[in-house]
């Protein structure tokens, strides 16, 4: 379940017991217990170096925010920007997307976001895929009845082949940017690999789905 | 139900019996029996001056075609076309698309094109758009169950409402294109407009839909 390569990793993560939830499975269907305030809950899954979570956790402090990261050496640096943030509003787990239905009681996810997922582009590892449908099933059954997913790539690939899955799953697509920089959507906070990316002039896809 | 205001235009539909069909509620049931041979039947809808479906046509002899046009002033170009191709698995109809449950009998057709249609950009004419759920409604009854809607359009707008149009109807999507003409798609048979419009270097998008 957890990657244990990195020891100095883990055990800065150990450390701050207050940012980072070791045992979420013992936090399950309580995570506002976790946090100042009870209020609406969003996940990133794959939050990475974690920009897009800090970030939006400063913009919405009427929001608390957990950052879902598989890899020890990669989830250490969304630590660092907790650790000089210091935000009431984030907490971070290490676990596998598949195994969120042991984190997360039915229904007690508000949103969850997917950016920038890894692509998988070789057929054989479709399942590996964030949009695969046996996540979509995991985010289903977490996310309440009003919850979306909010899912954003600059991998063409891996957008058509979400749009067939959300599709055959099914779920239901209520919005679709296919060029979001240049569309009227207000607020888009960008991860690191985002602005670097959208800076070459290349296009980034943006999915809302419902369940 | 048809637009009347070049009458030389109308007059040379109707002496061209043999290609285009005046009264297509009559033949509803019985397409067969307006071609050579029995075999499968697709139909455009909004089949403009007529390169799509006379190409297309061409190179597939073992389907039979049907154009369908509204306007007079359009669909005689079409015709145009189809006297000097003299096709044997082409014929051209004058109808509104929300009347084609009058001309084609529940599950007649196997497939149906959209080639970039109108895209009525004003949020007031949504109802227009041939990929509104009123549309939606007359293809999934005519079309047979094995039968699917192939749309394209380099309209980005256009393209995202009607991915949002076919989840929500529901109809699944298939296949989807976010750039035909940098895809591994073999066949493309293009418009006029297509041609004219991927040469300034603007992208394709397509979809496979089935209901």
């Amino acid at each position: 379940m957890r990657l244990r390569h990195k020891p100095y990793a883990e055990e800065k993560l150990k450390e701050h017991s207050q940012y980072v939830v070791w045992e979420p499975e013992t936090v399950k269907g309580n995570w506002s217990s976790r946090f100042d305030k009870d209020q609406p809950l969003h996940i990133e899954i794959g939050c990475g170096k974690g920009r897009f979570i800090i970030e939006m956790a400063k913009l919405h402090p009427e929001i608390n925010f957990v950052g879902i990261e598989l890899q020890t050496s990669v989830i250490v640096s969304a630590l660092d920007k907790q650790i000089e943030a210091d935000l009431p509003n984030v907490q971070l787990v290490q676990v596998n997307a598949k195994d969120l239905t042991d984190v997360f009681d039915k229904g007690e996810v508000d949103r969850i976001y997917l950016t920038f997922s890894d692509p998988w582009p070789k057929n054989r590892h479709e399942k590996r895929r964030l949009t695969y449908k046996t996540f979509l099933s995991v985010y289903k059954t977490i996310l309440n009845s009003k919850g979306a997913l909010h899912f954003k790539t600059d991998n063409q690939p891996l957008f058509e082949y979400s749009l067939v899955s959300f599709s055959k799953f099914p779920a239901i697509l209520e919005e679709v940017y296919l060029d979001l920089h240049n569309s009227d959507v207000d607020e888009n906070v960008m991860t690191e690999y985002e602005e670097k990316f959208s800076k070459k002039g290349n296009r980034i896809y943006k999915a809302i789905v419902k369940f």
